[in-house]
């Protein structure tokens, strides 16, 4: 059974307890049980994991290397900085989704801009627990695809 | 039976003919049946437009209030400039997702700015047709919640 | 008795029914028999034309050309990007005043720049449908002049 | 009976004589004139004041709290730094309208940004003596709506 | 006999009658004679078009494939922003040559940015209706390369 | 005893009367009753004085030379462009604390940027009244240092 | 009694021992000393913490949350890119007052921007080690308040 | 006998008193005596005046008008921003030197660009009183010229 | 019989023998010969130099007033700095056809924009050898023109 | 016997397993190996360090002093954003050579700065592993000389 | 005797015979006799120099060292560009004053910025062949302080 | 034997003599002597050249063609704006090393950007005479490896 890796990345743990109107209000392990549930469907074995600490983050991706068939990925505000993860990310062969859950492109200037993008297979942003199910969705296929 | 538009912006029409390297093999008549197909397994009525010209397309998006649950929109290169479809999608009331068939954070820099995006519920870009397709099922859910 | 052509840009067909709290509650409709009140008071015959695609705006300003002394023109989005509206207006040599509903300098920063300003006689902005009735009474007074 | 303010910033003192290819034939009395008869005109007692120190203006906006109803302004070089002229404006529930001579959008890049107009109620520029008699016409009708 | 398809954007139509001073004194029509003379000079059909519409400008240029061996371009204003145009040309695979009339470096700075010409096969400005000429000879050699 | 001088800059004066959700309900009156007192308990005579004339706030710093041992300026909007009063700060060997009310950083964009601070001691923002009572106590500190 | 956390970010912990010149001579445990015993005077508990680690600071921000009235903090050079602190400190409830050494602004451009700044409640910096002094007191009457 | 105007801006009344090591030892007063002294030499009349109110500078212009045969300004840091200054002296008909004691190009970046330039004759800089003196040996040769 | 000087700048004498697969397979020589094969075929004498000394290519365009009828030239990297270049050719009254053999616009950023177009009469690029060719050709009828 | 540091950063320690074609097909111990052996025949000891964690790198840097002469640093995509570690390098009296394996000025823009290099002794790029190896000649050079 | 060596940059050698509306009548050699008669008046020598190769003019600067007082400099369009002659003028201990014919902060955007400013020690432009003669006044001036 | 090209650009020819604190004591000969002793020891010819004509220094590139198996080029200033220069090293196909004596990212701003680097093969900066002799290491290895 193939696998996919979940990532959540820095204030993601926050998630249902914090800025709900702007993050909804199910916690992060509610949305990981949907997320298990959805990869159940597909027949796919799902590992979340959260941190953050960007150097983690880039540990896990390294980590996946020959273990993990694709990975979800929603940065947090990582995104528009973190050139390390961008690295780690286009170091892989490992096929990337990037998701968030607000729609970045409303909010401040600087969330307009991720450093990710370029060198993910695809970005899925607005869609609150759904841009994590899509997302999945995505990963599987690009799994599939290899 | 609630009804999704699917509308696909200028140069759409020329899919599967040209540039297959960037926009994958299929017609788009082959991507609008396999929307469809998804469409009647989802439940919905699935409505397909194509055009090059800005105007039509905004007119498009005016006549589908009070008939069309959700948008699904490939705005083409007009992504990149076209105020006026963005004021077409932020006047009318129906939630609109934006998909591309390639990612344009991958390629040149005017591709990297949307206008749109700040004004349609989300985005899904970089996963050819698994773009529209998920941006299907994202336009289904947002009808239904409405 | 001379006349003025009032041109709506895109999306002023849904005045009155769409985003009231930024444009008002009346309708083109209604905006339009005000505009021919005053017309007929300052003794001028007024023509109004809306739609949403750029060319056929063009056209009718290539149309104006012999026929009517002065335009008013709400260019919508286009305002923003259109440099062949800009062409247009530019290469006939008929007085056009711009005029924009809302405050556009309050409002996003793309709308804080005309790219038709340059070439219009005057601008009124933000003065609601007030703003199309001051644009007539300029245009009457700078078809006089001519 | 109601009072509006029209003030006039630097330089405007030295109109009719000076550059009269850009700001016309008329002094500033002149203008005065024709403002005061249009006021007569409309029921409303206009008075008008002229400063070349920033100070001054901004005191004369704040003295006019609760004995205006509306203000006319053309602000001169100011309207593209004065920031403290904008906080006046912003302070005071006054509705403001800025008004310009020229077209400023066809002079210097410099000129084509107001620092004013976010916080003014609109704005009307490049039509000469007609841009202050309109702006007149706009400050009554705001003045009545309060 | 090979054909060449020679494409005027917006405005193009009002040639000869407005602003001589920038584009000379010739008509479109006067301009297509001078060009299909050469045509037949050259052994090539020529065949002309106008339109102030992007979108018809879109449907000419996919019309082309098959049918045309090369194209040259005025695309007027459309040549700064249109995005959609742009895609067009690199579409097909035809060779396309972008012609300007005027010297548009020397012109407004808004002007110096073509998002065309990163796709065209060449550009050809500022020689009036040299231009044309020019890139009719240069079309019909690259038809011939093919 | 030392003398500390308090500036406030334009718009002050109407501190408590307009704009409260901004700037709060003290007037400047209570604001300086409040520096006062905090400077009897500090053993520092406080000078306060407000203006709307940029070089009036100049004069006062000038003035301040060999009389006043420390300033407490909030230079309200000249903040943003007066390179003058800048100047003023710089030439005086007087230690200089900026204080603004609100938190400048999460407000307009122009008000991001203080062409002051560069050559000011210090900057304290966001506090409300207590950005005025902890500029007091910097700026003695800071004169027992001389 | 309350408690308020100070937070040191990378590098401070070096203070007193290296570039005496631009961050004074005190040592990091001389400058808690002094923030401590001031608490005492205010009668608050202080909890001290440094880290180098951006992913750390973030994890004392998110265990702050029920246990702690304010935060007084210092950056350090996350100041001016760590977009997952400030979500961090936009997440929590918790009033944050950022503080600085230096004067930032009298130093490398870079150090002009703080990215952190629009969610804090203030700023205060250039003061040296008062800095910190005025941050506790500002902590503490934002605790006060809620 | 012709008059020279020469205009000192804000804060160099200070001169000589402060910030010896940019602006030299002089005194304003020294400086004046100097220009005098060439003045006589050279057969005009000067007048000087300094404020630190831009209005007043202003207004020393207008006054100008048709007393003054030319204008010497050193314009302090009102160059970088006063577009008030800059309309004065476009408006009046007198040539204008514009004057600098010190070097601006090897200063701070703001100073590098002078808003005034465009509408003087000519500048002079780096050269410390010797720019007042050269500034009026040009400006007493573009009087003759008149 | 009339003279067109044809100016190759730096790196042009290379061609041919190294980048061939962007600039073609002719050596300068043979470039030459086709250049002045047309010539006689148009009647006009053709004048070749090359040099990759900017002020040498100064000299000869200096040289050419009074001697040379038009000018074609490929400035190769000056192109996009030599402001001395673009003094020569607006001092001289010779029209001036500026050319390139690729398509400048296809490449890297910086050779995108020309410091020399605003003062040429036109410019073509991206045709090879046949940019010169046509380049002649207009320089030819340009020089009749006057 | 002088000790001296290397220190890897982010995704350093996949090199020679992933993107070959870029880093070169040695792995981080190959490197490690031929940089030791080099620092025998230079009579230095070397310290080999990789990390992913920004805090991590800082530490090391911090406990380098006293302990090590001199610094070689491949900071990898830190290079680009992490002042925090510029900081570190500017806290420390040790000389710092920061080393790059590709040519870091002929891949993507974002890679064209670094935020490190005004405070390191010394720069090498494009080299490969000759980079560490002339890095850590340099570093000897300069402990030397201390 | 003193010695002042004035330089003359790029197509300085056209004045007189070229565009006279911007660089006056009079040519280069008649310039030169002025400051030649000037020279002879404030009892220096003078050595003029011109020529269009930035190499040639750099050659002079380095062969002044020890032979030449002061220079004055006219470095005509390299002005804007040659930083390599800035690092002669840097290099040498010789006092450099820039001068300008014309008021190039009125002219072409590309001529407000002089590269070689920061390092020369005064600027003199606008004033046509008095600009030169002051020039030479100040290097004299300059010259003497040593 | 094989042979390497040292080239050193405008202004190195007064190292040693001016500016010692920037760029050390020795002269130019006293580097080339260095550079030619360590170039013994590592078995290749070295060949010396100073130019401070742009021009020279490309013909020399183009010279080494087929005579010499590597570069060393200190462009000095040219580094910031030499494009022709650019060109050159781009058009051989030697492998070229560029090397500078100061820290050039620790300098002003025009220093921190190289036009040449994207067509070196690698850059040593910051490391004075060592940085010719670590650029002459690389350079004899990159040779080897053709």
């Amino acid at each position: 059974m193939k696998k996919v890796l979940v990532l959540h990345g820095p204030n993601l743990n926050l998630l249902g307890t914090r800025e709900r109107s702007v993050y909804g209000e199910q916690t992060l392990d509610d949305i990981n049980r949907e997320i298990r549930a959805l990869g159940e469907h597909l027949n796919v074995e799902v590992e979340c994991y959260q941190s953050n600490v960007e150097g983690d983050l880039i540990n896990r991706i390294h980590d996946a290397v020959g273990r993990v068939a694709a990975v979800v990925i929603n940065p947090g505000a990582l995104t528009h900085y973190s050139y390390a993860l961008r690295d780690a990310i286009a170091a892989v062969e490992i096929p990337v989704v990037e998701v968030h859950l607000s729609n970045v492109y409303a909010r401040e200037e600087f969330r307009h801009t991720s450093v990710l993008a370029p060198v993910c297979a695809g970005q899925i942003s607005g869609l609150g627990v759904m841009s994590y199910l899509l997302g999945l969705r995505a990963a599987v296929a690009l799994a599939e695809r290899k």
